[in-house]
């Protein structure tokens, strides 16, 4: 694959079409699909006619993501195309959606070219994988809940795709499938079109193979740190290393990673320190699940009632579990976490970053298992963007990656510090991405 | 028209046919509408359709609202009917929405009839009236956002209708028109299918000719106190009235309702109190409107982008005042009011409820302004249950009513309290709503 900012340049200035970029996406789509399934609804002749309109508009009018190539995952409205949840009760869905979600619009009006659909587990809600494979080991899962978006950017079909996450269903998917994966601060991005699952965690998400069209997202999307700071070198800055009060869910390769990284940042000049939580944190986990069973409760209901024997089991339970939290528990919750939110983002203030785990280890073996989420849904709750940087490889030779996370509104400067450590994780850390070309 | 708690009984045991129900409001509706328009569509061949589909469902298998007619106002899905938010945006739009909004759902699932789409402001977020009147007025506003569902339901043409509320929109209206709104405490029901404006107080409400009603429909939704005691009689309770710290925007009208309220109350052996609030709820308008100017801004960004031009100039404001503020006004804002909602629930309590105005005063002449919502945005800020009472009228003779507030979680309870002050506010407050018949 091309490198995506270079080929961004080149339709900026007429050197490169978007058809053939297009047409590059769709042949390794369909040399690969057969083993990796990444895909639910992919149309070949759509795409290539709206590359071909997209090679119409004239350079001058060029918005800053035109011709860019894009995966959504399958419970986000795309128009034109079908949504049907990886569910049972949408699976013979005839008709295509009215409009694009929120967050696809912008995309789009900047420029973007929607490849398709790209798998999910269903509703985004439960643990349970489509048949969707790791594309780094077919035996593996690729994570889940965006599930696709994370195989197909890993698999280097597309350079990018829209996914959501909930508690970790993109951060997990990106550290399995070795690529970038960021939620933004909490309604950063407007959730509109998009599967309700639990509103207070709810985020759109993007996965990408490179920092840099993180960057040139968060831009279209006007999101911006009030002030902020042009960071030169990371040489001489603090990072925090954050085990969480769930350090006991990390495993050999994910301990060894932070270990690594710790070393690979001190040998960069950085001070690198523990950071012990008050032990308020450990309430962070219960609190989230309170509220996510709560609200996942009142966003399943109309399916429960209307056809409980249509939905993932794991789904009834949600609902069942959901019902038996009294509302004094679930408004503690909510208190609970917006206080500690608050004592994060001073904590978070103090370092260039934090850095925790993504995951507890490398992808496990099996589709139907999608992979722990322990660690990126204690992040979750905290509202600031999450960021996994790929680097590391376990014990099998599989992709690691770490979070780093900031205090809520540093999202601009989040990524800045990413690309930095970024580069030092993927020159040293011994997870090497599938090289890009500079030319298609 | 019949008292509807009335009809859906006779509808479940199969002595009065939804189609006969429908027939009325097609009826009532064709007459009223030129003058009133609250309707952007309204197709009576498919009702009719939809009332003999569910005339046909045996009797043991209808759900609690079988056959209920109901509106929806147009910033929501509904499938099978277009949704156009009453933007120059959407004006011509063709096609009907694939699917219902999940509350649509519900209602749907338990046996609602969906009239038609009712008026609204522009995406339910510009404060400038559609050309609907005010039932009771015609040369007066029946307020807004959820224009349309209000006089509709005023007007008696339906029983029951769909809103939202993000500030005033549901309260404001259910005052205007002499009927009952409620919304329910924050993410009880799912907001998925309908316009994002601003996710913290974004929420689907319900505007009703009757409390009755509202209470059915809480049921649906499995809306449930933690510990629910039957409420007997008032007397011998404590009620606060609370002026709030926006009480210099209160006109005769409401100031005399307020008094009235208490006399009567007191009257009923009520123990009447006022509640003085700490200077820190000083803040909640402003901390309001800061969240309110960041969230906007991220949902109305797609339509800036692509068509500033097309937008009503309030919701262009919107979007740029949004711009300027920035994430650490905007997270101090969500951090104070989550306090104070926390402290609210404390203070509601200890009373049966606490009881606020609703709007300044009667429905103003004009149909452009759609009123202040200066005092309903105050208590949606807290998230807790509020509930307009109608009972008074203004010096024009038209309605005013007051609003029930009450903590987070203590919907059920609020109905019941609100099914006896009402009583009381309709039998001696001087707004008398027009006439049910027991019989269609």
């Amino acid at each position: 694959m091309v490198a995506p900012v270079d080929a961004l340049i080149e339709i900026q200035t007429g050197k490169l079409k978007v058809e053939d970029w297009a047409r590059a996406c769709i042949n390794r789509i369909n040399i690969r699909d057969l083993d990796v399934g990444a895909w639910v609804y992919f149309d070949q002749g759509s795409v290539i006619e709206q590359a071909k309109a997209l090679d119409k508009v004239p350079l001058h009018k060029r918005q800053g993501l035109h011709g860019l190539p894009m995966g959504v995952k399958d419970i986000i409205h795309v128009a034109g195309m079908p949504t049907r949840f990886n569910s049972e009760i949408y699976k013979h869905i005839g008709h295509c959606s009215e409009a694009d979600s929120d967050f696809v619009k912008c995309l789009r009006e900047a420029g973007a070219l929607i490849i398709g659909k790209t798998t999910t587990t269903e509703f985004g809600a439960s643990p349970i994988g489509p048949s969707t494979r790791n594309p780094h080991d077919l035996r593996r899962t690729p994570g889940g809940s965006s599930t696709g978006s994370g195989a197909a950017v890993g698999d280097l079909q597309v350079p990018v795709a829209i996914g959501t996450q909930t508690g970790g269903s993109t951060i997990r998917p990106a550290s399995f499938n070795g690529i970038w994966g960021v939620v933004f601060t909490m309604h950063d991005i407007s959730t509109r079109g998009q599967k309700a699952f639990a509103p207070t965690f709810d985020r759109p998400s993007v996965l990408a193979c490179d920092v840099d069209i993180l960057k040139l997202i968060a831009k279209v999307l006007k999101i911006k740190d009030d002030k902020k700071k042009h960071l030169k070198t990371i040489r001489g800055t603090r990072f925090a290393f954050c085990k969480t009060p769930l350090w006991n869910h990390a495993g050999q390769g994910t301990k060894a990673a932070m270990e690594q990284a710790a070393e690979l940042l001190r040998a960069h000049g950085v001070k690198v320190e523990e950071l012990q939580l008050h032990p308020q944190f450990n309430q962070v986990a219960d609190w989230y699940d309170t509220v996510l069973y709560k609200e996942g409760h009142k966003s399943f209901l109309p399916y429960y009632d209307d056809c409980k024997e249509k939905l993932d089991p794991t789904i009834v339970n949600l609902v069942e579990k959901g019902t038996r939290i009294s509302n004094r528990e679930y408004q503690e919750a909510l208190q609970g976490l917006a206080a500690l939110r608050l004592q994060m983002d001073e904590i978070a203030s103090r370092y260039a970053a934090i850095i925790a785990p993504s995951v507890p280890d490398e992808a496990p073996i099996g589709l139907k298992d999608t992979g722990s989420y322990v660690f990126a849904k204690f992040w979750t709750a905290l509202h600031g963007p999450c960021l996994n940087v790929p680097g590391f490889r376990g014990e099998n030779g599989m992709p690691i990656g770490l979070t780093l996370y900031a205090a809520r509104g540093r999202d601009e400067h989040l990524l800045d510090v990413g690309e930095k450590v970024g580069k030092i994780f993927e020159n040293s850390g011994g997870w090497r991405k599938p090289p890009m070309r500079s030319k298609l």
